[in-house]
C-alpha cells in the first residue's frame, strides 16, 4: 500500500458513530503504510469540485484518533448526492475518476447508507468497465437500519441507546406528578420502524417502557388509536406513545399531512406544518380532555455524541478498518456487513457483500415482531437490539462540555 | 433528634438532581439518628390526603443513596399546589398540623421552587402563632433559577449542562452539510432567561455556539429577527438561535400566540398551537426560503439525568443536608441559600435567609447582562454560569440504560 493512496468519504445523514468508521479506516490504513490519507469534504459532492484535505493535517496522534470516534455528525461534511446514471452523465464518471487519478488513489471508501452505496455500485462498475485498478468499497452507516444484507447497521445501537435512555426519563418524569396525563414522543423513521421499535428496550425493572409503539410499517388507524388510549387511560394516570414521524393513515398520507391544507390558515399565509407528536397532541387532547405532550427527538437522537454505545463505536470502527484490509485484498464493489454468530453471549463477525444487493434497497422490521395489533414489539426483537445499546464511551469533557474535533 | 420524627416533600416541576437534594435530607436525618424520616406523595397535596410513606422502606443502603442521587425527577412525586391563606381556609392548616402531629413530627422539609418556598412561609406564620415546635425549612430547587436571595438554585447547573451540550450537538451536526440552514432551538424559561442564556455556554474552542440568543427579559422584535438572519445567512451557511419558550412581542404576547387565532382553523376544529421554535422556523422559512428546523427541548432538559453537572448534584446534595443541620440548631421559616465566595476557583457556601424573601419572587437575568441588542449574553454571564456545569456522575448502567430508584 506504500505507494497509493486512498480516499474516504461521508454521505447521508450524520450519526453519532460515523466517525468512528471514518477512524477505522484512518488508523488501519495509517498502520498499513498508507502514504496518503485523503478526506473528500462533504463527499461525491464535495470530490466533484476537487474539495478534499489530507486527513493527517487534523489527525496527528492516538488522541486525535480517540477524539474523532467521540465527535458527532460527519467530521469530513456531507452531501445528499445521488450520482446520475452512466449513461446519462459519462462525464461526471469521466471527472471523477480523472480527480482519483490525479490523487494517486488505490483505494475508495464511502461511508453511508443505501444511497452512498448506490455511488460504490455505480463507481466500481465503471471502474471495472475502464479496467481502473481502484478498489472501491462501502462502510455502512444509519441510525434508521435499514440496510440489506447486514445485521444491523453502525449507528442504530447509539441512536437507540438514546432514544431508549430518553424515554426512562420522560416516563419518570411524567409519572412524578398525580395529574393525568399523556405524552406522545415522535421518533425519526420515515419507512423503517427500528428507532421507534428502540423505545421498548426503556421497559425494564424500574420503568413500565411505552403503553403503545407505532411503526410505519402498519397502517395507522387514528379512531383505534384514540380508541386504546382511551382504554388505556382507566387504568393509568399516566400514558405514553412512541411513534415514528412515518406513520401513515390507509389513504397512504402522513399523520402529519392529514389537515395540511387547514394547517395553512395563518394570517401571515405562512405554513404552519405541525409534527406527527404536534398533530396527535392537539387531537389527543381535544378528544380526552386530557394534558397531552408532544416531545419530538428531533436531530438529537442522531448527534447525540455524549451517550454513544460501546458496542456501536467499537463495531463502527471496525466497519471501517475491515473495509481497508478488504481493499487491501484486492476486493472491489463490496461493502462490510455484520453477521451474528450468538445473541447470548453477543457476538459478531464481518463479511463482505456485493454493494450491488445493498444499493436502493430498505429492510424493515419484520411482520412478526410486530405485535398487538401494530402497537408494541416482541421479545425477538428486544433480543435482537439490546447487545446494540450495551456498554458507554466516555466523551472527553472540556469545561463541562464534550470536546469534539473539527475541521 | 432521637425521638422525633421528619417528613419531607418535593414540590413543582422536577429536575435532574431534585433527589439528590431528597438523598441529603435523608442521609443527614439518619446520621444524625431520627426514628422515622417519612415522604410526602406528591408533596403537600398528597399530605393532606394522609399519603406518604417511610423512605426507609425504599433506601436501605448507601447504594440505595446513590441511585438516589442518579434518579430524575421528583421520587416522592410532586403537585403543583399553592396553599390557601390562613384566612380563606382555616381548616387546611388545622388538618396539616393535625397529620403531623400524628406522625410525631418536629422537622419539615419542603423542596421547591417559589410556591413551594410559599408554602414553608405559611406554614411556619402558623406554626408560630399557635406555638408549634416543628420546624420549618426550604430547600430550593428549580432549573430555572429564578428562586431570589440565592447566587444560583439546585436543578439549573444540569438543565444549562443538558442545553450547552445539545445546542454544540445540534451544531455540529447542522454544519456537516453543506447546504445552507437555519436551526432554532426552544428552551424552557417563560419569565426568566437563565436556562436559554446557557446556550452561550456551548461557545467554545470547537464550537461557535448559538449566533443569536433571545431571552424573555426583552421584547422580541420578530421584524429585527428576520432582518438580523438575513444579515448572519450572508457569512453564514449555518445559523442557529436559541430563543426562550417566553418571549413576547411589544405586546406583550407570547411569540407562539401571536397568530393563535388562525392556527386553530384545522378541520376538525382542533386546536394546533405550535411553540415558539414552530412559529418561527415556519415564518422564516417562508421570509427566506432557506430550510429552517425547529428543535425544542421540551421536558428534557429538566429529566436527563444521564447528564448531570456533579458540581449540581453536590450542591444538592449539601442544601438537603445543612436544611437539616439547620432544623436541628433551631432554625425554622427559613430556606437553605448559596452564597459565591469566588469565581476562580469557584467556591461557595450555604447560608439561611428569611423564606419571606423567596417566596413569589423571581430573580431574572440583570439587564448588563444582556448584550447586543438583546440577542446575546456577555462574559459575566458566563463566568457565573460556568462553574455550575463544571464535572460528571456516572449513572449506574444496566442493561445498556441508566438506572432508577422508584416506589
Amino acid at each position: 500500500m506504500s505507494n497509493t493512496n486512498i480516499i474516504v468519504g461521508q454521505s447521508g445523514g450524520p450519526t453519532s458513530v460515523i466517525n468512528s468508521s471514518l477512524a477505522g479506516v484512518f488508523k488501519t490504513a495509517r498502520d498499513h503504510g498508507c502514504k496518503k490519507i485523503y478526506g473528500m469534504r462533504n463527499g461525491i459532492e464535495g470530490l466533484l469540485k476537487e474539495s478534499y484535505v489530507d486527513i493527517s493535517d487534523y489527525i496527528k496522534s492516538n488522541l486525535d484518533i480517540e477524539l474523532l470516534k467521540r465527535t458527532p455528525a460527519s467530521f469530513l461534511g456531507t452531501c445528499r448526492c445521488k450520482l446520475p446514471t452512466q449513461e446519462n452523465s459519462p462525464e461526471t464518471y469521466e471527472k471523477i475518476f480523472e480527480i482519483l487519478k490525479k490523487l494517486e488513489i488505490g483505494y475508495f471508501f464511502y461511508i453511508g447508507g443505501n444511497d452512498s452505496m448506490d455511488t460504490i455500485a455505480k463507481l466500481s462498475a465503471y471502474g471495472k468497465e475502464f479496467d481502473s485498478d481502484i478498489r472501491f468499497i462501502g462502510i455502512p452507516k444509519t441510525i434508521d437500519n435499514d440496510l440489506a444484507a447486514t445485521d444491523h447497521t453502525p449507528g442504530y445501537g447509539s441512536a437507540a441507546k438514546y432514544i431508549a435512555t430518553a424515554m426512562k426519563e420522560i416516563i419518570c418524569d411524567a409519572k412524578t406528578y398525580s395529574t393525568d396525563s399523556i405524552t406522545i414522543v415522535e421518533i425519526m423513521g420515515r419507512n423503517a420502524g427500528w428507532l421507534t421499535a428502540a423505545s421498548a428496550l426503556s421497559r425494564s425493572e424500574d420503568c413500565s417502557g411505552p403503553d403503545l409503539i407505532y411503526l410505519p410499517e402498519k397502517v395507522f388507524d387514528l379512531d383505534d388509536f384514540v380508541q386504546r388510549i382511551k382504554e388505556l387511560k382507566k387504568d393509568n394516570k399516566v400514558v405514553t406513545v412512541a411513534i415514528s414521524e412515518g406513520v401513515k393513515n390507509a389513504s397512504g398520507r402522513y399523520i402529519c399531512e392529514v389537515n395540511k391544507k387547514s394547517i395553512i390558515t395563518d394570517s401571515f399565509g405562512h405554513k404552519l406544518l405541525g409534527g406527527t407528536a404536534m398533530y396527535l397532541s392537539d387531537y389527543l387532547t381535544d378528544c380526552t380532555g386530557i394534558k397531552t405532550r408532544g416531545i419530538v427527538f428531533s436531530t438529537l437522537q442522531r448527534c447525540a455524541s455524549h451517550l454513544v454505545s460501546s458496542c456501536d463505536i467499537s463495531e463502527a470502527f471496525m466497519a471501517g478498518a475491515d473495509a481497508v484490509v478488504a481493499a487491501l485484498n484486492g476486493e472491489n464493489g463490496k461493502m462490510v456487513i455484520f453477521k451474528r454468530i450468538s445473541n447470548n453471549p453477543y457476538s459478531i463477525i464481518t463479511e463482505l457483500c456485493d454493494v450491488q444487493k445493498v444499493a436502493n434497497e430498505e429492510k424493515r422490521v419484520p411482520d412478526e415482531w410486530i405485535i398487538n395489533n401494530g402497537t408494541y414489539v416482541s421479545k425477538e426483537f428486544e433480543d435482537y437490539a439490546r447487545p446494540l445499546i450495551i456498554g458507554e464511551l466516555s466523551p472527553f469533557m472540556v469545561d463541562g462540555l464534550p470536546r469534539h474535533l473539527f475541521i
